[in-house]
């Protein structure tokens, strides 16, 4: 056991009705500003539940983030945030609204250029106090400060991560993912397993972090083996649990080679975040046994305990297909080329080579 | 899986060397006030090591937390940080100089009495920020905002807790511990086993505090399966660590009848708060057994797996006899007498009757 450092300084509310707490976390302040997607805050009852319970407060929607939210979109949210003088930030939705409300908090208080922002080591001004609501059971971003941005002019992904972009609290209740489609609950629980997965093996992982990493994995994967009933309450407090306790492991471990080449996937052919883990983790898993990595065992022998049958959840995805079929080789490598810029490859527990990861991708 | 909240807000720095982070923390500060016992700061080596480091730094040495600390001692802590214009404290030692730390941290911004103070929800002023320095490996106080002090009058304790009487930083380093005698060793790490297990039988217990306790006691009584070689680091490291993550654990969940019965023992008959606790558990073991709790199945399977044997390190500890041959059943009678009063017994997995427990505390 050599040094290491661990906290989880959200506070978190968790389970169904968890947002009730909202009464009490609200009462210091006036004038909310609520960070979200375009239609899910609709969808999932946010908005009615906000308007029907909080008269007293003034609240003003940003419903503008999108997926893979840009540099612009979160430099317009602060203005926002700034000019209706909110007190307060509601952050609603999946990690893209989540990351996007961290960095909206910051640029509210801080009225600069993002690149400028980005490079200090600390903000001028504390960021408005964040409250996240996660609104799908992947991000885990309510439980970390990274704030992944995306240039769109570079097409690349950015983190702002700060000391103080952590959310001051997370409210995460179940019944926020009733109206979720099963694609995006299965794609975002694969995603919370990723990051639990490369959180285990990432060689920034401290005992701390494997307490949260093995616990997530095994409540996601005992969900997947329960059949993950999209419908039922049991399978969204699960995956949600997991998802958060993930958001605890990959703030401590950050993610590896796995999320890099799947960014490029989001980037270049709009394959959702979480489905592109689905569709690479085998790969990751194969380099992982043929690297001989230590800790390869133990996650097999997880994944054993639980019959954990990735292709039969690809296929519930609509990717039940080798990489070769989605994306040509040359393609192949142009998202190898990508990846291996990204920081999350230092992280890997083997020292990772371009042709060792296009040999696994093309060939296996 | 019903509504719960959970979160480990303080920042440790974990393993051999991590006293070396506080050239990092201490940076914003200029003058240092540092809580600790009247010995152990020096035996232990660390006013050595603060001298040697910290030449740039106004240090104050407020050495004067007895046992148990006394709530004229916290004012007269209060006051001298005060009067030094102290920017930070550290806290040294075990549980009553790190407690005894958090309630100086608070009256040093606040000039009021103590139950004055105390009665108040929230604090006018910020404490001063606090790093919190372990030297046992039983209090884990490190990890949570609890402050028990001692009443001398009343001859009672009280919990100073707020919400922001949390250390801002843990610095927990086994260098510290080398010079702990055998018996506070064991004594400290019954303290924290006991905060384990009644932290997974509390009825406050919840899926993260759970994972604290489980690991914490699978630690410290794998430790103790191992032979516990007082002079071997990695048996302090351990120890060190299950301590820890049991601060995590009751900061979430208190502790219950066994922690209330203790401290009497430790008021009235000046026997060390750890091994006073060594004294009851098995006691405690046998109530949950006879009342048939849940949980009892999971513990008693931990403690067969790791073939815990209670009664050797009893033996080490210098109380390897019945309570019986300690007090007689009128001071158990009062002791219970005491323990009924506590706030800990509302925790309890069961419904706590005085006949019951005078029955088992007498006659088992």
């Amino acid at each position: 056991m050599s040094q290491f450092s661990f906290h989880s300084p959200v506070k978190a509310f968790f389970g169904f009705n968890a947002i009730e707490n909202l009464h009490t976390l609200l009462k210091p302040y006036k004038r909310v500003c609520v960070v979200s997607g375009r239609t899910s805050i609709d969808k999932a009852g946010f908005k009615k539940y906000l308007d029907m319970y909080f008269k007293t407060k003034e609240i003003f929607y940003f419903s503008e983030i999108e997926e893979n939210p840009s540099i612009n979109t979160v430099i317009k949210g602060g203005k926002f945030a700034r000019e209706k003088k909110a007190d307060v930030v509601i952050g609603f939705g999946g990690g893209s609204p989540l990351d996007a409300s961290k960095a909206i908090a910051a640029f509210a208080t801080n009225n600069k250029g993002f690149y400028e922002l980005l490079s200090q080591d600390e903000l001028d001004n504390e960021p408005l106090p964040l409250i996240a609501v996660p609104a799908t059971c992947g991000t885990g971003s309510e439980m970390n400060n990274y704030a992944i941005i995306t240039d769109t002019e570079k097409m690349d992904k950015v983190n702002f991560a700060k000391d103080n972009t952590f959310p001051k609290y997370a409210v995460i209740d179940p019944v926020f993912l009733r109206s979720l489609d099963k694609k995006i609950i299965y794609a975002t629980a694969f995603d919370a397993l990723s990051h639990g997965m490369e959180g285990f093996v990432s060689t920034r992982a401290n005992p701390f972090s494997d307490s949260m990493a093995v616990t997530s994995m095994e409540i996601i994967m005992a969900t997947f083996a329960d059949g993950a009933i999209a419908t039922s309450d049991e399978t969204l407090l699960n995956f949600l649990y997991g998802s958060t306790l993930a958001g605890v492991t990959i703030l401590h471990t950050a993610t590896t080679l796995m999320h890099a080449l799947g960014y490029w996937l989001t980037n270049e052919k709009g394959i959702h975040h979480g489905t592109a883990n689905a569709i690479l983790m085998p790969y990751y898993l194969e380099m992982l046994r043929l690297k001989k990595v230590e800790r390869y065992d133990a996650l097999a022998a997880i994944m054993q305990k639980h019959s954990f049958d990735i292709q039969k959840w690809q296929s519930e995805l609509g990717y039940d297909v080798s990489l070769k079929e989605i994306i040509s080789e040359s393609e192949i490598e142009a998202m190898v080329d990508y990846a291996l810029e990204k920081k999350n490859v230092e992280y890997m527990p083997f020292k990772v080579d371009k042709s060792f990861v296009m040999d696994v991708l093309v060939r296996y």
